[in-house]
């Protein structure tokens, strides 16, 4: 499965997080003091993924406080307001926030993503994420995480809730009749009636249909369920993959899944993460690499490590790898496929607790490569061309300079091998990724083997 | 109670809906078609807003489709994202958006408001409202609306959770010491630990203080619940008042009743609202507005206020004035003071259900004026000096042109009387209403005796 003879631009989405993706980034004299709460900071980060003609822009999220505010910057802002606030300073760019379906009321949440596609002329993406972590349950009166499967059904049947509700008004709906006085068709605007496991909603939306139809539907968990979920429901996916090999057997895996829920596999897009640190030469990207490691403090990186495995900080040697005796994937409940990556790379690469402490800094598991601009280029094209990519997740270790050199040094060259648009030529968040805007599964009569409209026919079960 | 000897500017509130307050507005040739939706229309107003140095914006809201879409424009786009766009191209005005208690949670709604308030630099409001009616109820998995008191019960613990949210970094907490390593001051960020009869939220939010430290506290429900909600944690109030001596008596009421919760009365802003139906003469002003009542659909408008008096539609005729036999406000549960007002106004003034309908559909239940700008300007000077209002919520019947009207007629006499700034002179929504920037009751020392700290020591039971 190369693409060599049949080479298509590839996508790349900027995923912008605070100062950058690497934990001590905030340290180096550079970056603001915080960030995370800055909209100057991240209108910036947004007009330079938007100059370098990225198709997309992704915000992380979960409705916590995530990580430890004595050691980096965790303030943030909510990432639907912060999309609005970025779709003000943009014109073309995709703008694609996280959102828990655990923690959020399909009503609610249905409203505002169609409101920031309203608001943005069709460039909003939602990353369905069912968040796991007692410390978020606990925010919401729970004591902790729902199961994974449970979460995973909820999801479903929240996505299915959701679509209905951005269905129930249908593209034609709004007449607007002054003289007669008929503002929209009564039969064109409909009551959902939902009644499922988890949701009774009765709609109709009190948003019309909006310029995509409804925002771009990406996820980004890799277990099994989530694999499923994705095949069945995305129209993009973030994946953290460390190897080729590892890359093209998910890729394979996604795209055959897909086609067995009778989805065209070319409607959904893969983008596995890259944290590019970037140098005039290798020697300068290795030592800012190596830099931004040190400014890592071992003490609190080793707790949160011990935290992330389920085992008492005692246990780890910063010095040593990991101890044999550690829990397998099945007795964990959340961010299952996170665990095994991050395991098997210690074991894989006998790196040492410290080791892996300075490669999960940098990028929580997703892929370091630290290089020069045309070495970052040829990672990013040898992936493409093996068929492990549909196109690629940057996450600069610091912002903005990271984005920056990638948007100066990286993209051109990416261009100049016909790899990456040069202009847009889209003007919503599915055009960049030429994906279809789907169809209405209330209004519209569809053929169902047709097999390229997303959920309209994944969900017709 | 008059105001002559101490006169004080007064505060001034654009309570922006869709193409006008009017719903027949959108019947006028000048008119665009679907403004609820419309980000350019929303933006327009906002900088007209701005224009006149008004204290702040208001967007109203329910998490339902809120009237018939075939009569009127009801789609529209979410408040938080709304404000949030608004935010963008304005840089002083107060931007206020209506949240319900009843359907969302604590965490989730803190995080947006805290967003907005950092966005804008310090200019959110949040209209607190336990959301009436059924058809709402039926969009969250209920079969009815939750009990009246239930809902305010409800709203007042979740005030409580979210103002302990809020609080839950102290304003120095970020230390950001690229030095040593240390972002925030461990013991500057706390967690709440809440656990309450509605609400179990162990925090911190994960959005650090805002400019503000919380937004504006706002209420709009005139029932005894709502009054005594309002005496307690609102900084300021929307209401309808028909009368001059209604207005007055309400208004000393609130300030009444926020004294006995030892409250400083100047700590909470009374605005009711008023419909102006502005002409170049007096007979303009009032066949604009005999304009606008021809257009709505009397059919439609009948059974809108049948379904509001819960009443059959045939037990009204447009020709005679309401029937004796209709429930009192005990009878129902939800808006229960508009109700009440809406059946004194019938009665009082003998409407009959025509005239009835024309006065609902220009301020559904708020008080319309035609006239000149010097009237609306007298009567604005009026209720001031007679102790009705700390200011006025301005509901213009058609938007933009209303709008304009009263920012470049009404607001320059307002001005040249005195009554009103010709100049921001702050920059947050607490500033333009003169309120004290709240104190942080998780973190401060305060003297619970010194009775102008809003929530901090309404809250401290």
């Amino acid at each position: 499965m190369t693409r060599k003879a049949d080479r298509k631009p590839l996508h790349l989405n900027a995923f912008l997080m605070s100062v950058g993706h690497h934990e001590a980034a905030w340290r180096l004299p550079e970056s603001p003091a915080d960030g995370g709460t800055d909209i100057a900071h991240y209108q910036n980060l947004a007009r330079i993924a938007e100059r370098g003609r990225l198709d997309s822009l992704f915000l992380a999220d979960s409705p916590v406080l995530q990580g430890d505010p004595g050691r980096r910057p965790v303030s943030k802002l909510e990432p639907t307001v912060l999309l609005t606030a970025l779709a003000g300073v943009t014109t073309h760019i995709g703008l694609i926030a996280t959102a828990s379906t655990s923690y959020n009321e399909p009503y609610n949440l249905a409203r505002r993503f169609a409101s920031v596609d309203h608001v943005s002329g069709g460039r909003a993406g939602w990353n369905i994420v069912t968040t796991a972590g007692a410390d978020a349950a606990r925010n919401f009166g729970l004591d902790d995480t729902p199961l994974h499967r449970d979460r995973y059904l909820r999801a479903a049947e929240f996505v299915d809730v959701a679509t209905k509700l951005w269905d129930s008004w249908a593209d034609d709906a709004v007449l607007a009749d002054k003289e007669s006085g008929v503002h929209a068709l009564a039969d064109r605007v409909r009551k959902v009636h939902h009644q499922g496991e988890y949701f009774r909603v009765d709609g109709p939306l009190n948003v019309r249909r909006s310029p995509q139809g409804y925002p771009l539907l990406v996820q980004a968990g890799s277990s099994e369920d989530g694999k499923d979920f994705a095949a069945r429901y995305a129209e993009a996916v973030f994946t953290a993959q460390q190897t080729l090999e590892e890359a093209i057997a998910f890729y394979q895996d996604v795209k055959q899944r897909t086609a067995a829920f009778g989805r065209d596999p070319e409607g959904i897009k893969i983008l596995p993460g890259i944290v590019p640190v970037i140098g005039d030469t290798e020697a300068d990207a290795l030592a800012l690499d190596a830099e931004l490691d040190r400014l890592i403090r071992p003490e609190y990186a080793k707790r949160q490590l011990a935290n992330r495995l389920r085992i008492p900080p005692d246990q780890l040697d910063l010095d040593r790898e990991l101890p044999e005796d550690i829990p397998t994937e099945d007795e964990i409940e959340g961010a299952k496929s996170r665990y095994t990556l991050v395991v098997e790379l210690a074991r894989r690469e006998k790196l040492t607790v410290r080791q892996l402490i300075g490669r999960l800094g940098g990028g929580r598991g997703h892929r370091t490569f630290a290089g020069t601009a045309e070495q970052v280029a040829d990672t990013i094209e040898h992936w493409y061309d093996a068929g492990a990519a549909d196109g690629f997740n940057i996450m600069p270790a610091v912002l903005p300079s990271g984005l920056e050199l990638f948007v100066d040094r990286v993209v051109p060259i990416l261009q100049e091998r016909g790899l990456f648009r040069t202009e847009y030529t889209g003007r919503t968040l599915r055009e960049h990724y030429g994906l279809p805007r789907p169809s209405n599964r209330l209004f519209d009569t569809v053929d169902a083997s047709a097999g390229h409209l997303g959920i309209a026919l994944a969900d017709a079960r």
